[in-house]
């Protein structure tokens, strides 16, 4: 049985805490929380765990084999590298850090040490990224084109990290969980609508070594919600709206031919092929449960995660570029 | 009564023709088209209308006073500068021509002759454009904050030009009809899926001046046709779906304040503001018509049309800078 | 060459004469229009065809083969009659008759002298309703169990005939022929809104000899449009959007079985099955000139059509059954 | 502080118990549930509360102020009526029993003994339907023209009631809170697809004294979710969707008139108005908790509940007419 540790109980803590109690092969000891409002609302439903604001004592107690993270970003560095000091295996929410420095150390201790660090890229656990993974990287799927993510709504407006930081880290894990190639330059421009506050709105334009193309439209200042991807090969293009209670996935058996032709200036050899459209069924399971099962499958198997490090410092990399690029009004920064 | 010759009748001509043929101020006398095959099937029912495969016959001919280019865009300067110098004036599809230099050409003539110069920005005589721009300039509006429009659709694909100059030429427009500011810089980032072809997958970003910033998603390669646009004011936000058949507009009481404060960093200084949804009931006049009214409007009156020259240029300044932009993948370019 | 008067130039009768026209086995010889407002408009365009006010004029030409009858359905029997009378095939509007006596006159003089009589079933001759006719009668659709259709919108209130007579005929012509079975009994209520106006709201419930039920609810006075029908299997499930420019039918996987067993009332007996779904791409070829084309094909083999007189009287069957239901508030009708 | 225990933790339950827990103006002491192993997974959270399988326990309790009943619908009459004998107030849910018959006793002896009864029409509660009926009421609504209800889905196929009990049971509360006027008659009609199970489709339509009728369809084999309602007055109309997040009201400005004329017959004395669309903004403030809180006031407050006793039988007494108009196959039944 793994003793764990929850750091953070905000906006996405509780539902660590639910899942991580839920899996019958841990144990959560203690939770760590700065707010005592929130440590009184929940201790008085779970008499078992330890409640404290007290950091150390977490790390100090030898009892915890490994600690959850769900605090703001800017501290996640900070937090983690002490647990992995101390021997502690490291579940950390995304993005992995603040800095691809941040990342390397946390990775090459983690190595060092022989720990887990598993970075929550949760969507990797859903069945609809599953399955494009899946449905993508088959022959009759073409050559892949273009994907163009929309993840907009009114709020929340973070305080530390800009809107990037906050959506598309979620585009960016998918990004490189469906595609072989790797990202060669980013091109992102954003703007910041209060000057206390971070960038709002953002647009990132990835290119890649091959025939292909990722845009990311992000913004916290949007009237309605839209979570809609089009992920498009030469012979077949999925739209994937993760509002959908269920169908969230379309299949378009769709695609554009350019015949080579002598005469190449003419209208005529393109062919466009439109047929059946499939909506697969996709089952219902919460994609965080099973982050948890792969972090304590990871953990006893001791081999790696498919979020490791490594997946988290990936998704930075691009980041820090597409900052970089931002400042710049979109001059385009290799990766 | 004004006599009219059309020049062109491929995808949009027969609108034009239907359109000047349907207003009383005008004639339509000649019909120019290099297609033997087109000018059978049209003939037929226009009994009253010379049909030619010669463009000289209609610049020629003493007794038209106007006439309508709908013609590939390379080939508007050429035929626009013509029509001028034989004293016509002239109402062309958009864009107004493939450079600055030949747009400034095109003012410099007309205005030198007396004659009007139109281009069909369509888009600025619906009704949905007219009431976006009413409501968005009114003070409980609030501050503009940004524009996003999504115009992506399975083809067209264009032999002569890029996908901007299809399909963003409509969001520029509007851009330009309902700002008050002027744009500043663009950043433009695309791909050339088929060798022999134009770029087929756009995404513009422009900065202004003030505290706005727009952008643009434009696609011959989705699956899906979109058209729909978000125009969002710091006190109310619109979204207009184009391909709604009535409530096109969607105008929602929703905003987002900052407070100042000292403890500027604290996440509940954010006020958001959400309230009724309206949809105002648009009238389905059709815009072309109101288009070639405004026109022959012009003619008669001797005065500026909405959509004069200037329009058109600035329309493709900002083109003619995005181009410049996606060569350099992104690179920021002053408009 | 098949000689064709249209009789009738309201609301439909512009389709029809568009696609008598332009289908090349026929020529359309005469128009007949009691209105000259809209001879006018039509005789500018149509310089080949006779234009008349007199439907004497026309079923006294002997030249005149067929006539096609798009008047108000009052007069459908008393023009179809006079022209079978004189020899001439008849191609007539939905619904064939007001009565199932006047159908059954018809289709016994047209039986009599040979001619064709066809109804103008329209929805027959879409792929939709004949895609939804090949998935049910699959054996993987498993048993019919409902149709359940929706057919609303805001007007166009009819003077000389009810909301079931204008739209629940198509719902009818479809009924028969996705069917096999033939419906049993009819119970339908509905309210007259306005005292000088027909019916404007419907609800008509069908029952048949098999385990199959069917729905149709119609109206004038619906703020919204809508156009949706279910198709359910004990297997399969179909749901069909008119609306829909494309992707106008979603098949479902789903189904319900209930697992004969003991203890009859216990809950776990029921199996939901839910699997992908599936949307056959439907071409889309103008519904109205295939029937025009069965129309004439028909009157060359002189092969019953589709959609013959017998088809015609089994609409007209369920809809006088439903008219003395609705007098009584409902009461169970037998057909 | 008034003591309550909750009776039946199966589908609703847990959702009653999370509200009366929240309650701070009630306690709940005791929970009976038959099914231990249920009674395991509760109070493993509820350590406070007493879990037992014995109902008698709960009754006899002095301790105990009020019952909240849901148990299956076949119990309701039995365990209410013997709650009330004790002396307890009790809150029931919908719909409030089997027949006119026992709601009638649970209404003399609650009445006799000074306690509330309080049946759980869930929807009442809801901003949505008080929205609707504020709307409604208003002069500029004009005169109420129909409400036409679709509620299907595919399951929970129940064993003792039939689909009109579990799901139109919601449309006639909500119809007899926002009508004025009196149902007069039903016809109803349904089919049972499983010979072991209760009806799974049926449709119910009711007429009423003034010029007002409403039908309600619902289903439990229907592959897709629907929850539409349109509220018709002959000025305004509303389309209520339950299943949207936010924006569940569309309020159309859009009616028809009928003029007055001599020539009653034209189809130009027809006069369709058409404005703008709102949707208000609805807070979200969960039903439940305001039921609860209903309750609660009532006891206190000693005065009658918005969903007494009268309410429920009201409703009690259209279902009781629709069955037997279903077994009629929609033969009208006066209510």
């Amino acid at each position: 049985m793994i003793n764990i540790a929850i750091i953070g109980l905000g906006y996405w803590g509780p539902n660590l805490l639910r899942n991580f109690n839920n899996n019958e092969r841990c144990n959560v000891v203690k939770v760590c929380e700065k707010n005592p409002i929130i440590i009184d609302n929940f201790s008085y439903e779970h008499k078992d765990i330890i409640f404290t604001t007290s950091l150390d004592e977490v790390l100090n107690d030898k009892n915890i084999d490994a600690v959850v993270i769900a605090t703001p970003i800017s501290t996640h560095y900070k937090i983690a590298i002490a647990s992995l000091k101390k021997g502690k295996h490291v579940f950390i929410e995304k993005p992995l850090a603040d800095t691809i420095k941040q990342c390397e150390s946390l990775i090459s201790l983690a190595k060092k040490n022989s720990l887990c660090l598993f970075v929550d890229h949760t969507f990797l656990y859903t069945e609809a990224v599953n399955k494009i993974k899946s449905i993508s990287s088959k022959k009759d799927f073409g050559e892949m084109m273009y994907y163009d993510s929309t993840r907009i709504n009114l709020g929340l407006i973070q305080n530390d990290v800009n809107v990037m930081w906050d959506l598309a880290v979620h585009d960016l894990a998918i990004l490189n969980f469906i595609m072989n190639d790797k990202p060669k330059l980013v091109s992102a421009i954003g703007h910041k609508h209060f000057t206390s506050k971070p960038i709002t709105t953002a647009y990132l334009t990835i290119k890649y070594s091959s025939n292909f193309i990722a845009h990311i439209n992000v913004n916290w200042l949007s009237p309605v919600k839209i979570r809609q991807t089009i992920i498009a090969g030469s012979k077949k293009m999925i739209v994937y709206n993760d509002l959908e209670p269920s169908d969230k996935l379309s299949v378009f058996n769709k695609g554009v031919d350019v015949i080579a032709n002598n005469k190449s200036n003419s209208n005529n050899l393109i062919n466009y092929k439109i047929g059946d459209t499939y909506m697969p069924n996709l089952k219902n399971k919460e994609a965080l449960s099973l982050a948890v099962e792969e972090f304590l499958r990871s953990i006893y198997s001791k081999l790696s995660p498919l979020t490791d490090g490594t997946s988290g410092l990936n998704v930075v990399k691009i980041l820090e570029a597409a900052n970089i690029s931002i400042n710049k009004n979109g001059k385009p920064v290799t990766i």
